[in-house]
Parts: structure tokens; sequence; C-alpha cells
């Protein structure tokens, strides 16, 4: 497919019409990452071990908005997310954000779940920023869904 | 400073109180970029020539998010936003969306422009992703700020 | 009918039980104009032709207040639209927006047209108001409904 | 002036800086009507009376539209509102909604009371529509304002 | 159960996935009660008598609430409530309020009964508190609930 | 004090003008507790020992809400709080939650407490729900407020 889903045959923006779609298991995974200065990536460490308050923060942000997508990007569907998590890893130089959203309907979940992993991870940024303004996202992008006409999908490795 | 402000003593999320800083005038600059595919940047670009709507449509999505800073970003203050604006500009494999904020206020609108980038890349990735799902996002990132105690901060070039 | 549905039989509002009615296909249109000064419309064709960003920013605004339209109407129940889009028509002294909303669901979506028209037009005079102020909304009705136990109904022409 | 305000010199929607302005008190009076078949108004009026539901509720949908304004108009400036109040007035043929808003603040608050007034008549609309779904909204202008650069303004007669 | 089910194997806070439960019919009913002065009790009697105005705000609000649940409970699923309704009971030093909600679907809808009754009696409490200040909510607790995996369940009276 | 300062003269509800009032340093603590079965207060406290979700997820949903007060509460103030927090402490046979919020402003902040603490309760409760559906919010009120021209109030021990 070659033409933007989203605009009309006048090139306006529309809601594309799911109403004829069946309603199907799907599922998307997405990815995303954060870089920080050593005692950024500390300090969270260290703020997090007692209370897990940094990382679990950015969690409840991410579900949060997860279910908000369709408030947020103007030609998403509102949908009535099933479930939605988000894990969190530790890299050398900063913080992993990984999150699956999954849904019986007629739509697909990959904003829901790139939605999520982006907000978890600004959230991140927020709290760190005090100690450093530089922290990069990047690699924000999805893993794999699965369901729906278009079927399965996997990035590339 | 080492400590995150975020967290109180005992380690608990908090909302730093900004009641004693003075109300200054501050702004901030946030830049990021979505990498696709030859075909969907072709697709935006031909999209966009008529009506302007996919670009249109983002920068819209970014401005209405920044308003929304505090509502998505947990430990946020909400803020009365005075500007907001989204510029975008074509690169080879991509485009790139720059953001700036402005309000006279006691805390910072890094996080404004952080999430009108932010969001506005999500748009794109929405409209075009029928076309190439394998889209990433990279490079969101405060680029500067002014105004506060904190003073100018200007990202490594 | 001569009883409002929304109110029990005690007067109280209250939002109606849709829980027993099948869900089916349903679809409404609703359209409403503004008027404007000379001036102010040729403002609006002229910032429209190179970029469509006043009509654009203003379809954008009815679609995602469509989606929203539960959270604004009081006794409206919120619904997973399928599908919403709004079209323009330049008139002589205005602008006339009409919305076409669909679902499959237990109750109509006769709101959630109206409402996209009503703040498309409310965008239109916000973006126009710095030119006149005079601008007046009218004619925001209910074009058609299709689906549901009550059956289509059509406007009076 | 001629200009659409919230076009950029490249004719991109963006949001009007008021940094600069001074934060004077302001006021907006906005109003619109709801015309409607004999019966629905009578049962507006009798469902009215012992409990003053539909008016009371389109009352209350007015008021917190009015708060989330910002939220709603893209390129509206997020305000802190410090009154708003709607008043009704039952006309031969249908009633008439008043909405005043007021602020001490950088920018005007005529879209608060715009959308306090569209949103209490589409309520009206939602909770008498199962009698007459012909019912119009019309007539929805700004009546005065005061405050601001551009001082006062009253529409014509 | 003995287990948290918002918190995953490894302690982490998640949306439970409710993608395998099959939609059937739901129902929940929450109370909850504000005691107050003499003085407060009276002043909204009063008030109310003649246009209803504190209960049918606080109603209002508690609806609207409802349906925002899944916006404001972290972990709560969205659900498109079916219906939703709030009534009020005068006692000897306060007032109570009494909220049931139903829903065809695949999880429960005790937190909108909760969040209803919740928001209702903090708007009274607004509404009443320039009178008394120390008004008390409590008793704030799921009466019953119908449909589900888990039955029927009824508290001690 | 004996009138209701939401209710106009006719007995309408209104949001009170604070326009006329100076902005000074408010601040105001509320509080409340969640009983429970010592099974589920075993499972929070078990649940919240290495990772501090059930709690941390409680309290920032609090703050959040605490945010959205203005969008809640009909007749509140939209308000930019400058810190809210929210405390914790495990009783007997349950837990209580205490928030602070504070603000320099024209409008007190007592809303935004109680609903802090109304919203962390119920997150509690969405939380360990399927240990105990039996659980009782009670003993939800203001505990002091200060500054205003109503000046300090403090609750009876």
């Amino acid at each position: 497919m070659s033409k933007l889903t989203h605009l009309g045959d006048d090139g306006a923006a529309r809601m594309v019409d799911v109403g004829g779609k069946p309603a199907t298991a799907r599922r998307a995974v997405a990815s995303g990452r954060i870089t920080m200065s050593a005692q950024a990536l500390e300090a969270i460490r260290a703020g997090n071990a007692p209370k897990g308050d940094v990382l679990g923060t950015a969690r409840i942000a991410g579900i949060m908005a997860a279910k908000r997508t369709g408030d947020l990007i103007p030609l998403c569907h509102p949908l009535g997310l099933e479930a939605v998590n988000i894990e969190f890893a530790y890299e050398a130089d900063g913080i992993r954000a990984t999150a699956t959203a999954s849904l019986t309907g007629r739509t697909g979940v990959e904003m829901e779940a790139m939605t999520a992993v982006s907000i978890a991870l600004l959230t991140i940024y927020d709290m760190a920023k005090a100690i450093d303004k530089g922290m990069v996202i990047s690699q924000v992008r999805l893993i794999a869904k699965s369901g729906g006409k278009s079927g399965d999908w996997k990035a590339d490795a």
C-alpha cells in the first residue's frame, strides 16, 4: 500500500472507518530507550532500590497514557484496551522500556503500545532532568504486532 | 545536584514545591526525528503538498499535547503555557520536529516542549504506519532552555 | 414519545440504560454554519490556500471532540466511535461544516456528529476572531440518522 | 487587522505568544439559542419545574466545558478561569443560553464563553432529542467583551 | 485468592488482561455518606428546594466521573458504561449517596460505582464547605455486585 | 455564613467569582482511611515490600487527580497547583492517606487535597478488591487549611 489511509480522496484528514472489520484478538509490542549520564542512571537505580518510585511512576504514566491514546493521537480510534504492561531493563548507558498492549477489537493497538513507551520515557526524563538535562530518547519503534487483516508483523532485528 | 528532586526523603514520589520560586520568563526548545522508508516519506510529502494534512495534523496534536503535559506526566506542574509552536523539516530519510514552548511562571517548560515533539512524531507514525510499520522515533531531546534559577542551558552540538 | 428519557421517574437526571439494546450499525450526519465578514472569509481562504491550516485545524478539533463527546455531554454514553469525518464548504457569507459519525453499538451517534460540528465551528471562530468578532454560528442541527430501534430519520429540507 | 493571528509567516498553525501582554481583568459574554417543537419545550419546562434537571444539567455541562476550553480548541491558551455562569431564558419557540466568563490574565475569555454556550445547548439537545430530533442551535455569538489591548467590544444589536 | 492481581510476578503494577473473559452483564452498587452540621444540611435542603442544584450538581459530577473511572484509577480498564445513576437520601446528620452502574463487558463496574459515589460526595463537600469545613465522608463501600466469573456478592449488612 | 456560595440569588449553580481576591499562599491538608481484612492488608504490605507498587500507584493516582480537581468537581476553579504530596500510614486494620496541597493563588486548595485522598484510597480499593470486596473508605475530611480571607482552620481533634 502506498497511500496514506488517514487522508480522504481530497487529501483531508479523517478517521478511517473500521466498522466493517471483524473484532479479532490484537496485540502489539513497542520499545524505546533513554540514554543518560552515569550519575543520572545511578540516582535512578539508587532511588529505585528502596521504593521503586522512578520506574514505578514511569510505568503508571505509560499505562495511563496508553488508555488515553485515542485522546492524544488525532485520528486514532478510542479503544477499550484489555491489557497493557510495561517492562524496564537497565542497560549500560540508560534504560529500555518495552510495552505490550492487547485488545479484542476492530483495529490494532500499535499506537497504544508506542504511546505507553513514549510517555514512560518522558516521565523518566522528567524525574531525572535535574541531574542530567542531556538525556536522549531513541529507538522508539514497534517491535511486533499480531491480529487483524494485515496479519503478523515483526521489526527487523 | 545528584539527588532526584521528585523523590522525598523517604524515596516517595512527590510534586516538587515551586511556590517559593519567582515567576520569570521561561522558554524551552526540544527536537526529535522519525526515520522512515523512502516510500513513506514520499507519501507524506505528496499528501502534504495539496493540503498539508499530515504535518498539519501532527502539529495540532503536538500543540494540544503540550497543553496537557501536566495531565500526562505524573509529577509535572499544571502550567498556563503562553506559547507553543512546532516546526517540521524534511531530512534525507525522515522528518525532524522542533517545538518551542514559553511561559512566565515558577517552573520550566522543558517537559511541554519534549511532550509536544513526542506526540507530534507519534502522530506522523500513526498516519503513515499503513505504509511503513518500521519507522523509528529517535533523538528526542532538549535543545535549549532559558529562565529560572538554573539559568540557561544548551545541548552539546 | 413525550417524556424526557434522561429523567428518572423522580425527575432526576440519569444515564439511560442501553444494556438491553442490540449492537447495530448506526450513523449520524450533522451540519452547521458560521457566517462572517467578507474580510474574514477572504483571510481564511487565503490562509487556507497554501497550507490548509484553518480548516485543517478545525477538522482535527472536531474529530477529537467527537471522540470525547461522552466526556463533555453529561448523560451521553462513552462510545467507541468507528469513524468520523468532517467536510467544509465555502458559502457566500461563511463556511458550512458537515460531520458524519458511525458506530456498531447500542446507542446512536447523533451527539458525536453534533459535537464535531460545534467544536469545528468554534475553532474557526477562534482562529478568525482577531479579524471579525461578530461571526455567528447557526443552523447546527441533525441532518440524518440511521440504525437503532427508532430507525432512520431525516431533517426536513 | 486582516491577518490570521493563529498562522505563522509560513501559514502554519501556532499558539499566539501572549507572554508579553500584561495581566488585566477580562470578561466576555456569549449567547445562543436552541429552537424546538412546542412538545419538547413543554417537556423541558415540566421536567424542569420540580427538579430543575434539564437546564441544571446543561448549566453544569457548560461550566465544565468552559474550564476545558483550552483542551478542546487547539490554539486556545489554557486559562485559570476566575468565574463563569450561565443563564437560561425561555422564549416562544425555544431556550436562550447566555454565558459570562471572567479572568485576570494575559488573554481574553471569549472562547470560554462561546464554548460554555455551545456545550450547554448541545446538552439540551441531548436531553430532549428523544422528543424532537429536529431542534436547531443558532445565533451562537459573542455579545460583549472587555479588557485587553483591543479594548471593549459589543455586538451590533 | 490472596495475591494482588494488579501486580505481576515481579511485583510490578500492570493492567490485568481481561481479553479471555466472556462479555457478560455486570452491575455494581456502591454507597457512601457525608455528615455535616445542622446548618449545612439545612442550607442544602433549602437551596435544593426551589432548584435542586446542590444534589443535582453532585449527581452530574458523579455520573461524569463514573465515565472517566479508567482515566482516574491507574489500573482500571476503560469501559463503555451502559448505565449509571445516583440517588441521594437525607439522613439525620447528613446525606447518603448510592450509585448503580452497569455494563455488558469483560470486567466489572465496581470501581465505576465507587468513583461515582466519591465524586458526588466531594461535590457536596465543595458546595457546602463555606458553611461547614468539618464535614466528613464515610462508609464509602461496595454494596453489591453481580455478573462475571466471581459471581454475585453482597456486603454484610 | 449560612448561604451556599455556589448558588446564585436564583438558586442556580455558578462558579464563585474569585477575581477580586488577592493571590496569597494557601495550603490544605486532608486525610482519610480505608479499612480492610487482615489478609488484604498483609498482601499490600508484602506486595509493597519489594517494589512499593500498591501505595506507589495510589500515590501517583492521587497526585494526578489533585491536578485534575477542577475537571472533576463542577464548580471548582482550575488551579495551577504548586505542590502536592501524599503520605500513607499503616494502621491496625487498614491504611491512612494524608495529602497536602499548596498554591499561591486566589482560592483555596481544600478540594485538591480532598480529591487526592479520595482517589488514592479508591486506587487501593481497586488493587486489593480481588482479595477483599468489603473494604470501607471513611474519615475523609479536611484536617487543616491556611491562607485566604477566611484564614486558618483546623479540624477538631
